[in-house]
């Protein structure tokens, strides 16, 4: 009786150990984007050409990581390539505002030492994310917004274009589109008298956004995020993503984190950080941790999902849309790409 | 002997209900900005004014609580105080950047619903912390930036000046003093070949901020925080005044906060939800979060202050500088107002 307890105890620990084995271990996650992404409304050929971009940026980042360069370098590899894309809002695909300019923000964060960078409203930088860079590694600033983050960009070499490079006619489609609901929208409110507030009737003109966390052989987290913001975004409008703590956040005790959504809820519930604060003081896993920071999310009235990523490799991707761009590939060489639901 | 025991537990129970009902309820706490404030260099005179102004956004937001109105407009009203006096680094006082204008930031949060409204670098609004509330009643928005949030202002009825209003003799002499000291700090830097960095050699140049949060009859907080930014900033630096979990955050279940300090190293330790979440998920007391949150500001090489208040009507106001302008009021309009360490 007393063999059998003890050979089933030996069973059980050898399954678990099997079991922790096949643990995948991920040393990159990346998004680009969330928000009413349905299969019904994709065609064979953009479904192609979304998985080509997010797989080549999920590559670059591995080689990076692979060749045990450092995970900051991996996550400003990644969202370069996204930023150089058309498809992400995001760099040269970035959404236009209500007066027809394209105005981004960035920022990345090293877990290793809590150093970070961001940049909000700049209009000339190629690459957005290796602006925040800068800004994070040649400068005593955390934060720096529109021209003045533009001339210490150009200072620090990083590539300035002239502004119509970010022109894509089917954003321009996009901003004519939301103006024309705007002004129904504001005809509606007039006739109702119902609403002072100012803001686009179409939920989705608030997504789009990219990002990745990523992990480095030498056991450090990093975090980035970039975005054209909103279409139609009027008033010097700033959503999450240059946030530290909102929209971005990487800390090696804790977690890696990038946001994509409906911005101000994540900037009103802190969303990058509560992850890491759940783990830290809450005990949560990281699974439970991400999941609760989105249905927190949710619970205000907003919408998005995130990407997690953690020293162990253990990684989450959660979201309340109906879709999120999201791929990642674990350290060998394993690919996982999804969108939808 | 069991009759003893049962009456000692008796005392033990009276006495600590007589202490408990001892415990002040406070209703509002105020900052002006911690840094290097010694006794030794200051007059009686300055210290008196600042008494005064201090005893002044008190009052007035004391009266707005004691009517019955919102925690809010307690929040509004001490911080417009303050913002009016030329002697804070905000509204009125403001320093001046590297090109001569008055950069201003500030924000505000409301603990009961979790809305919130940021304004950064604004250069003609009299009132940033009337902005900030306005982008959180107004708009669908939470931050805005620059000119984009200056119109919106205005479209909102917020008061606007001639960018020379926020001329002081005192701040224009700060600046060519900080310019002097940073022309010395490049040729010493390219003495020594040290530094690539940019950035100011007085660590005073870093701070001033005024700063409110409140308790109102209803039980509901609210944090608000408005400043000028750093001496001679460059690039459209933000600091972390108008971030919401940086330097401003309110929620009723845990704590209404409001920071100052060296912001860069706020921003990296999200401070204002840092407190929070130590109270929401680690179960700390009020002091204990808020005291660690300055320690971990000070472990990372940053310094500054912090005021925190919650719905129980306890306070913290902790600092690692020398000296920080903080002041309390109970609801029974007892006064406490506190300079030094």
């Amino acid at each position: 009786m007393k063999w059998r307890s003890f050979i089933i105890i030996v069973i059980m620990i050898l399954a678990w150990q099997a079991n922790y084995a096949r643990q995948k271990k991920y040393v990159l996650v990346i998004h680009g984007g969330a928000g009413t992404i349905l299969k019904k409304n994709m065609t064979a050929e953009k479904e192609a050409a979304y998985r080509k971009v997010l797989t080549q940026a999920l590559q670059a980042g591995y080689a990076v990581i692979k060749d045990g360069k450092k995970s900051l370098d991996a996550v400003e590899t990644a969202i370069r390539v996204m930023e150089d894309s058309p498809l992400f809002n995001a760099g040269k695909g970035s959404v236009f505002t209500n007066e027809g300019k394209n105005e981004m923000d960035a920022a990345i964060m090293d877990g290793s030492n809590l150093m970070a960078g961001s940049v909000a409203g700049v209009t000339t930088i190629k690459n957005p994310i290796s602006a925040a860079r800068a800004v994070m590694e040649k400068s005593e600033h955390v934060m720096m917004t529109g021209p003045g983050a533009e001339k210490f960009a150009k200072s620090s070499g990083v590539e300035i274009v002239s502004p119509d490079y970010f022109y894509t006619p089917e954003r321009w489609e996009g901003l004519k589109k939301a103006k024309k609901e705007d002004s129904t929208k504001a005809i509606l409110d007039h006739g109702n008298k119902k609403s002072g507030k100012l803001g686009t009737i179409n939920k989705d003109y608030k997504f789009g956004t990219v990002g990745a966390v990523a992990l480095d052989k030498a056991g450090n987290l990093a975090a980035g995020t970039s975005t054209g913001g909103m279409t139609n975004k009027k008033f010097g409008r700033v959503g999450d993503a240059p946030i530290i703590g909102a929209g971005t956040y990487a800390n090696n005790k804790t977690v890696a984190v990038s946001c994509t959504g409906w911005g101000e809820f994540y900037i009103r519930n802190v969303v990058a950080y509560d992850v890491s604060a759940m783990i830290e003081y809450g005990k949560a896993n990281l699974q439970k941790a991400a999941q609760t920071a989105i249905d927190k999310v949710g619970q205000l009235g907003g919408d998005g999902g995130l990407i997690a990523l953690n020293v162990q490799g253990e990684m989450a991707m959660p979201f309340n849309t109906a879709g999120m761009y999201r791929a990642a590939i674990t350290e060998n060489g394993e690919v996982e790409l999804l969108i939808y639901k």
